[in-house]
């Protein structure tokens, strides 16, 4: 028996996320439905993040064991011939036999892309939010960097959520103006965040959150008073999840 | 009466091209559906390229005229509203009454994206051709650079065209490394073409033929028996819509 943990990138669109579910394709169940026509029995796959519907991935890391003898290229080609081509595993590799692609994580990166114009880049709609106000990016950076430390995120936790511990601390926490927006011109604003862990939603309220910075509709600071308000409702609406993108996830060694 | 020129940029996927066909969807067709809206009767517009099926626009061109004494930036505004969101009109402007756009077109800019990486980047899949196998870029090159020129493209004409006047004028033929293929890495090649007119499938068997002198089975040299055979038979294989971008259209002044 090896452990395996793969690297995927794949296209959210039209997935029900990354957990598989009752009805409606998750990554999660096709990447386990390839590995049982390979594995000739059921195999579990364990994810690093659970993505939601319409999350994208560029780095998103799965772990599992196998019986199968398969050469290691002939099971990344085997994988990729069954998956369906909006997902990918971009590397297969042997770990040691008690990997856990979640609980192994030191921590997570996660892009949330805004085309900041006001008419959208079609080939964008699937993948950036577009939010046609003028945005200031200066104020969406302070209040990031206010983000960044040790902090309790349960303002930034999708409401009914009942996690006890809501402590996470954020490394990096930035808005960057990344390139064109499309054809017909315009910036692209991506906000960088990485995290030893994330509270479910919390990259996008804490996005909803400062867009309402960016349209002037909070000041900067007033970040310091929703965080110590440990209310959902103290923070901004969540940005929608097409936006999204787990860029990488994070190992020792 | 003022006549209108407007700039799109489409994703054509799940169209049927840029003509109006007796059934499914065409870029023309929404946008003479919006504008009949506005106008409370039929508009016939004019594009200046008849995108196939699959085949994207960043500069798409088109003409008509329009009664309704509507303000351009409300007639941006409206038909932006009622397009769906993979099509957009980018520019709205008044022209001089008898512009065309398809006649007045001096030149057309094409863009063909190749992703030549062992594994797809998902998020390409619907925009670009995906060839795994090494190609020789200078090769390609040397072969392009042979279409330039005032040449006679029958051989590269899709094979039942009845078109008489096969002879065109090419000024820009190259191809160029672009950017990172995706997740995966490795390199985005672009085959850019700029022609005063374009026979049907032009572009996509040229590119098709290109990629032949790139996997080493035709030497670039052999494009010049190619084009003097006039015969479709002596060309490559026709390049996938999906991958073909029109760019831009020229006009004077």
């Amino acid at each position: 028996v090896r452990t395996i943990k793969i690297v995927l990138a794949y296209d959210g669109t039209g997935f029900v996320g990354w957990q598989r579910q009752a009805t409606g394709r998750s990554i999660q169940s096709e990447v386990e439905d390839a590995l049982a026509r390979i594995e000739g029995a059921r195999v579990a796959v364990v994810g690093a993040g659970r993505t939601d519907a319409g999350v994208h991935a560029l780095g998103q890391v799965a772990s599992f064991r196998l019986e199968s003898p398969i050469a290691l290229p002939s099971l990344q080609q085997a994988l990729n011939a069954m998956l369906p081509p909006e997902v990918r595993a971009t590397s297969v590799a042997e770990d040691a036999p008690d990997f856990n692609a979640r609980f192994a994580a030191r921590s997570k990166t996660y892009r949330y892309q805004i085309v900041n114009t006001a008419i959208m880049n079609p080939f964008l709609r699937l993948y950036a939010w577009h939010v046609p106000r003028a945005l200031d990016l200066e104020a969406m950076n302070a209040a990031a960097g206010l983000l960044r430390g040790t902090l309790d995120f349960a303002a930034f936790q999708a409401a009914g959520s009942d996690i006890s511990g809501t402590v996470r601390t954020l490394s990096v926490s930035r808005w960057t103006s990344q390139r064109d927006g499309g054809p017909a011109g315009g910036a692209m604003l991506c906000y960088e965040v990485r995290g030893d862990g994330f509270l479910r939603h919390m990259v996008r309220n804490i996005v909803g959150t400062l867009v309402e910075v960016g349209t002037g509709r909070r000041p900067p600071q007033s970040i310091e008073a929703v965080i110590a308000s440990c209310d959902r409702g103290a923070a901004g609406p969540t940005a929608p999840a097409h936006g999204l993108w787990l860029v990488a996830v994070e190992y020792d060694n």
